[in-house]
């Protein structure tokens, strides 16, 4: 078993029985360092496994990568500070322009990338960060494969059937409708993270064509993750905010949540939705 | 209503039905930009409503504060760079030992308080910053109590029912059983800072005899801030991490997850917590 998942004793209560002592599985969950050129930029606690896509897909996030083409190393580290036994949580990311993070940096990183103090500025920093125009693929969704996506994520989680305790995120192929790749974290954000650093690592950004599906809540900052990377749809098994749906509408992100078997809620860019004939005439969603 | 629910048009789509449009209600979210002193410490997103105690209460997490003595003043505030109509996002906080957070910034704030590299280190940080002791706290919890939560939390929600993605907290005197206190937030961690804040502007830490309840699942850095106000009880309606549970375990803090109306799971501080006479002979359990 790895670090991503725990076995622990626990006492198991059920009210009019004898209480139970037996061994459970926790969600695994560690700190992980993150350097760039050998300089912290942050803590962050996360499932062990995955952690160069965590760091690619967090510097995605935030504006300091485009492409694996910016990278020229990513490496858990022996170095000043780390004691023997750490290197594991410890990652150091040298860029081929060393000060492409200084701007984050100076932002907040891992905080909010956002420097706005009201919603719209903070939806005119990442308009303003991201590389990437969302308005530009018209790829369509099928609603028959929107309300097909929950239960695929969650055949695909390796943690969550012995854990019952960790977050998805996975990316769709919208021509083929395949999964390409589900992560698993206890951080929803990291999950989300760990997905589009694998797709930057293979050269695939911006995402035209894909949707990024999350088992979770759709907040403002995996709006801003989605846009970052240039992933036309967001759909969450739950609720959106706000501030998500707003930084959707926006910026042309098509966001769905509250994803059922047979139903969803469309929040913004309704127009990529398809939904079957026989409901509506003319085969898709006004906005 | 105010911020906490925003309301939008959002698009219903159910398979074999006609999409409807329809007004709906969102969980708010704006980022609050955190001052000390004039000085910014950082930004986060957040559900708008009691600030103040969402302030104190990351103060309080991060080892900055133990009450409100400590405080000066709390205000949403006009100042430089604060454009008009910006203030409500701005929240500067005066402490009485004006160097009381610059410790807490060379950690990052907001980032992982916690400056180990391996997960007994980041315990070792939280037990050398808390300023109370858990083990010293014997006050026992009832099964019977500990089922009744989430029920209770939930009844007490006012921007769930409407918005369906929101997070809560509360707080419970374990000699009378009430809850004194619900907290909610599109974020778990920042329900748990206001109760917290809540707490500790009313003079109110170590909360001894209380339990926390948060309606989420409980990470390192919950377990963290129960530890760090002194709650000697965690009751969490998810799965733990096995990061909280160590530290659960290392510094003297019951952790209970899986809240069900019958059952629950026990991954530390099982000493306090009773269960019926009939079902186990000596009335409490083994740790």
């Amino acid at each position: 078993m790895s670090r991503m998942v725990v076995r622990r004793r626990i006492t198991r209560v059920t009210l009019g029985e004898q209480p139970q002592r037996r061994e459970d599985r926790l969600a695994g969950e560690e700190p992980l360092e993150i350097r760039v050129g050998g300089e912290r930029l942050g803590i962050t606690m996360r499932t062990p496994g995955h952690d160069d896509e965590l760091v690619v897909g967090l510097l995605v996030s935030e504006g300091v990568l485009t492409s694996s083409d910016e990278l020229i190393a990513i490496q858990h580290c022996a170095g000043p500070g780390v004691r023997a036994g750490d290197g594991d949580n410890v990652l150091d990311v040298t860029l081929r322009d060393p000060h492409a993070h200084h701007a984050t940096r100076a932002r907040g990183m891992l905080m909010s990338s956002a420097c706005g103090l009201c919603g719209s500025e903070s939806i005119d920093a990442v308009a303003r960060m991201s590389r990437f125009r969302l308005d530009s693929d018209d790829t369509p969704i099928a609603a028959e494969l929107l309300v097909s996506l929950p239960a695929t994520l969650r055949a695909g989680q390796r943690a969550f059937d012995s854990t019952g305790g960790i977050h998805a995120a996975g990316l769709v192929d919208l021509a083929s409708g395949e999964m390409v790749v589900i992560r698993e974290d206890v951080g929803r954000h990291n999950a989300v993270d760990k997905v589009l650093g694998w797709a930057a690592m293979r050269g695939m950004l911006p995402l035209r064509g894909h949707a990024l599906v999350v088992s979770a809540r759709a907040g403002f900052e995996l709006a801003q993750k989605a846009t970052m990377a240039g992933v036309p749809v967001l759909a969450a098994v739950s609720a959106a905010t706000s501030l998500a749906a707003e930084l959707a509408e926006e910026l042309g992100l098509t966001l769905v949540g509250f994803l059922r078997r047979e139903s969803f809620v469309v929040y913004a860019g309704a127009e990529r939705v398809r939904i079957p004939s026989g409901a509506a005439a003319r085969g898709e969603l006004s906005a």
